[in-house]
């Protein structure tokens, strides 16, 4: 909080970024008047504290003053907790959410339907059980590849997300899986093998859908604790029809989330 | 390169990072004797260059030396490709590289019986067959809690990887979870629910050991390409003592990895 000229408090949001290392200036890092602590040393390893030329320790710093209510809440941390999920919880606590909830998904359906960004789309299977239409994430603005991030959306409307899923989606989700890798191979020239394909649970929205991004981009949710590979999924049902019926899955919500508060009154967390 | 005692040229691996800010020292960084430089303003926007004092500007780094080839070529930029090993292509490829290479594990045993690292040891349970030693992560600093980062190390020597996991080793492994919770809780004060466990396949090196990250960490190897969360592990155990005999899993391979080489080979890739 700052004093402004009123003599009231005024707030302003400071940030504060370390910005990654410029490749031509690592050799300065290593060569010029830096200081060097030993700090651990195990067989061919070792640890220091290295500390850098003023000139080579700049903090990238961003002023938001005078900062708003809108600002302040946008830049405060949430706390995150892992929630494990088990079917009596999903059955409970989870779908009865989703239910009471009127999460809008008309965006899906104007793809589906053609009435929003049909130029966009990649690839169509337009078999209303086993097919889907594979667009571009809003993410990605398609200028390189290094970043390459779609999505298939399912034509059929009665999936909400990985807990519906049984055998009898099989062929739907080989075919995501199949002619996505294609589709993707045959437009940007992207091996399948340098393809990331998964779901979320939870997904940020109830109609099944599946990401594909490029397997060098650290896509946000590709982490274990959200992202499930499309080609494990279908190994487990293949296993086991019911087995996204009976397992327990993790997934992380921040505190301030309605979902998390559900978890807590029901004594889950 | 650096030149060793003999004249010769001998390789050394030098890993910078920039760690996470100290929470408690931010104020520090915006009153003491910092360099401030406007870089742009606009409306209520403004950003800035600032070079920190020297004690706060800290880099984190990590010397190999001598370092091997392998070493070298772990820390080379390469592209990247997925595998999906069957078990047939683990019994036929990877086990019998795994037993080719000869990976020196001597600073895990180092630290096993106490030889190094031992002041650093969070927990231990010394059964020498359900139990495990707790220890930082060179990666971690222990400066702050955003970036925690603790190894379990089995005591047994027997368990290279997840692929070798059955029904058998359950006690070990709910050791570890329930242990490792407490032992960080007790410790730094992170809540379970606050940490990612997980174990990697492929993992770094062959014996095995399981990874605490705190959640909010983007955690490098925490992506589905490469972690399994624990207790998904054991759930998969304890549903089918064979799971890891019989699934395929899933990994990434940099191109000039020899273990790619011999999949290539295998007609696998």
């Amino acid at each position: 909080q700052v004093t402004g000229p009123s003599g009231e408090g005024t707030d302003a949001v400071v940030i504060l970024e370390k910005t990654p290392f410029q490749e031509e200036k690592v050799l300065d890092l290593l060569k010029k008047h830096t200081k060097l602590e030993l700090q651990m040393r195990n067989d061919i390893y070792s640890t220091y504290h290295l500390y850098p030329p003023l000139e080579l320790s700049e903090i990238k710093t961003t002023v938001v003053y005078p900062a708003t209510e809108k600002h302040l809440q946008k830049y405060l941390r949430q706390e995150v907790h892992l929630i494990r999920e088990t079917w009596e919880d999903y059955k409970n606590i989870t779908l009865p959410f989703i239910q009471s909830q009127s999460f809008s998904i008309q965006w899906v359906y104007n793809i589906l339907e053609k009435k929003a960004e049909a130029d966009r789309i990649i690839h169509e299977n337009p078999d209303p059980c086993n097919g889907f239409v594979l667009v571009p994430d809003f993410k990605w603005n398609q200028n390189q590849l290094d970043d390459l991030y779609l999505i298939a959306l399912v034509h059929c409307r009665e999936v909400k997300s990985l807990r519906d899923l049984t055998a009898e989606h099989l062929p739907l989700l080989r075919n995501i899986l199949q002619e996505g890798k294609e589709a993707i191979a045959k437009r940007f020239g992207v091996p399948a093998s340098q393809l990331r394909i998964y779901l979320h649970y939870q997904p940020s929205y109830y109609h099944l859908h599946v990401h594909f991004t490029a397997l060098g981009y650290d896509a946000p949710g590709s982490s274990v604790e959200r992202a499930h590979l499309l080609a494990d999924v279908i190994d487990n049902l293949a296993l086991d029809s019911m087995y996204y019926q009976k397992r327990a899955l993790t997934f992380a919500l921040r505190a301030d989330e309605l979902l998390f508060k559900k978890f807590q009154e029901a004594g889950r967390v």
